[in-house]
């Protein structure tokens, strides 16, 4: 007799098969039908149990949460929704679960509610399907880079250099936090802390991942990123994970192909590996929009957007181009947007993203030669002097989801920006230095997992899409 | 005429083909030869100029760690040690090197020295190789845990809880460093702290992972963890990334299958996929070997260890068995030991462990069953009240290259312990709950990534086997 799970269960054909099965029950009806889910599929197993020969304290303890072993035999389901089913012969609680206690009802929970029991969320078939949806849209941004000739560089967390200027930082510390030692001069002393200097979490790999594409030619990083910014809303996170590749001898072409090719990889794996999950999450936001007054639902369904991004050019535009059609559009013109534009300069809101994707274009859209005076140090000016080799990707109902540029390679004109912005050569010596030696065209870009996790699966909040996030006065489990 | 990188070039048939090829100059000889290198391969690939045609100017900037294009055909080789090479027809220098400026020449330099030049280190032989199977075993890692149905797992980088005592850890925070707000009682007031009380960086996701496990029923995490332990060693890592599966219903035996299986997939894969790589380290590791005396040189080079560990059982031995052969052992004896082995209870050092797998088992050993009092509070008892459910694993060079367990899933057993040891219940009340609602025997371990790597590359320094290292007084790059 074999232990099996039940995605193996149901993915081959092992009809009149003894076998053992272990799981947690989601619901018992009529002391008969036991709905047994172990986690390796969003479906449940039918296991059917003979109330008559199973014990009366057993059949107590069958409650919504319990872990139990059954033994029995595979056969054909007489019942609706599924094709088989377990005739058990054995049963045996492993671990109880007191209805009274437990706090996942088979019934629906908020949001909310699940976020405050983290631990247990996965338990529920929505945030079952989101996590496996998260782990599998993981791989396939490994498989896609390791297929492509990337390497996975694993840039430093802790980083003594603050000349990113992605936003706000957490300090990192073993000093102690009262009676931290005091230079001279009577400020904080860091050459006693653990690093010999004041440090903190990183915002982006993006630079050490430069050095590895300007040896090894192809590097991409996946790994945690930190902003210690007050942001409460439903798009940040003080933690989230962040994919970042870097190619050397690639320009902004080249780079906005890559991210192009890329976010459709990825999507095109998980609608093939992940669709059970995929299915569900669909018809939960069907059921959502059905509660919603005509105008608020949406266009195309979960699946719909999926493979309409799969299957349709993304629409290039540069800055200036979408500049005029901001100030030509509707909105702008009867003021409905709460910062009108006026000018070739000003920075793009969320409001005017969304207007250009999902009102104007229709599609994603990458835009692409910002002006260089809303954009990061590290970016490759352009010959007009004024903009930037920059590019964002938005999409529908997210906005931006890819960040990149080509780099400025040359050492002169990054050192006079440098300058301008009071950013010291000396933090940044070895990123000059990859300037000064055998230096050449490079782009890359920074994507937000949790963005890319927040579109696959439909879910309007992010911190529902990260096992266990980390917000402003939440750092819980 | 297309772009080519030199693997392309190496691995297919293209002779006679007119390509575009980008690089790095590696040496440059006779005028002539120009060994370039892209970072795609170890292999450099032989680009033959006419230096009558090419300008004075150009053969001049052709120097070591120079970017170039070159245009030309791909034609068989006439000189040694490679099959084709590029017969140039046009060259452009796309980055000029100093050669009296630029660090990394044409020379054995040491690995401190490239230590302090880890973002050009890449562009030496060893590190180039050393960072391609790193990049090559994460996704062995990855593609392993995915093929037998595991779920990746991002658990919480920063963390509220100090209860896993796995080590000193980082406080991260954004209190002003000297002016932090205080209580009335003159404490520092956390609840003012980014999330409202103290946080550290994570030393395991492993409870977090269990979570998982009890939920999707197998769960991995692969993230960096953290150790504020001033340990200046070639063993040890501030900042280093750590690899936990976690599954449902397996028990200790299942758990030593599973490690042993998963570390010799990931070792065939790289053995399969990192040749050329491993090839070269191979060889510096003989050439290096020829320099030592005779009894400190390896009875194995780098292949033979790695083909040793996939082809032979990991030798499975209790802790009690452990402590009889070391008791009885020769260096006991002779009190070579260090820490002589007197009685069972003794937690084993290093040198025991290596006594037992490079001397007495020669190979791969597995210890388990450990004393209770020396292993963490989380670990299943056995029936004897006084060992509990633990694995390492030991490797010859490396020691502990695995350390796990299976978890205790008793309610009332787990609470007794961390009364025992005084952990709060409140401070672990999610990963109770998984003992309250639906528990069962689980089990995970954990492997320290760095220390995969280092065998693997037959590194010596386990800071040279990640990117950029932290250590006390070194946070660089």
């Amino acid at each position: 007799m074999t232990e099996k799970s039940v995605v193996e269960i149901l993915n081959s054909s092992i009809l009149s098969q003894e076998i053992i099965l272990k799981g947690w029950v989601r619901t018992f009806r009529s002391n008969r039908f036991i709905a047994l889910n172990d986690g390796s599929t969003i479906k449940n197993i039918q296991c059917v149990i003979d109330f008559e020969t199973t014990p009366e304290d057993t059949l107590k303890r069958i409650t919504t949460g319990a872990a139990i072993t059954v033994k029995g035999v595979v056969v054909e389901s007489q019942g609706k929704g599924q094709s088989v089913e377990i005739q058990v012969s054995e049963i045996e609680i492993l671990g109880d679960s007191n209805p009274e206690e437990y706090p996942i009802q088979p019934k629906k929970h908020s949001f909310e509610f699940l976020r405050e029991n983290a631990h247990l969320r996965t338990r529920t078939n929505t945030f079952g399907a989101v996590m496996r949806v998260r782990s599998k849209l993981s791989f396939a941004v490994h498989t896609y880079f390791q297929e492509n000739g990337f390497n996975y560089v694993n840039t430093p967390i802790i980083t003594g250099s603050d000349a990113e200027g992605a936003g706000e930082m957490f300090r990192v510390t073993t000093l102690h936090p009262s009676k931290a030692p005091l230079t001279e001069d009577g400020n904080i002393d860091y050459s006693k802390d653990f690093f010999g200097k004041e440090t903190n979490l990183t915002v982006s790999g993006q630079l050490e991942a430069e050095a590895y594409a300007m040896s090894l030619g192809k590097a991409y990083t996946f790994g945690p990123t930190f902003r210690a910014e007050n942001s409460n809303t439903t798009r940040h996170l003080a933690e989230f994970w962040m994919i970042e590749p870097e190619v050397a001898f690639m320009d902004l072409d080249g780079n906005m192909d890559l991210a192009e090719d890329f976010i459709k990889s990825v999507l095109k794996y998980i609608l093939k590996h992940c669709q059970d999950d995929l299915e569900f999450l669909n018809q939960r936001l069907l059921d959502e929009d059905k509660t919603k007054p005509m105008n608020d639902r949406s266009e195309m369904s979960l699946l719909e957007k999926l493979r309409f991004v799969v299957d349709n050019n993304f629409k290039r535009v540069s800055y200036t181009e979408a500049i005029d059609i901001l100030r030509n559009s509707t909105p702008n013109k009867k003021k409905k947007f709460q910062y009108p534009i006026n000018e070739w300069g000003a920075d793009l809101q969320s409001e005017h993203e969304r207007f250009l994707v999902e009102t104007h274009f229709k599609c994603p859209v990458i835009l692409y030669d910002y002006p260089a005076n809303i954009k990061a140090f590290y970016m490759r000016l352009n010959d007009d002097g004024k903009t930037v080799r920059a590019m964002d990707v938005l999409f529908p109902g997210i906005g931006e989801i890819v960040g990149g540029s080509q780099r400025e390679e040359r050492f002169d004109v990054l050192v006079a920006k440098m300058k301008t912005l009071g950013i010291e050569e000396e933090e940044l010596w070895w990123y000059l230095d990859l300037r000064k030696f055998g230096t050449a065209v490079h782009s890359g870009f920074g994507l937000g997992f949790e963005r890319l996790v927040q579109f696959s699966t439909g879910m309007s909040n992010i911190r529902d899409v990260i096992p266990f996030p980390r917000t402003p006065q939440n750092a819980e489990f």
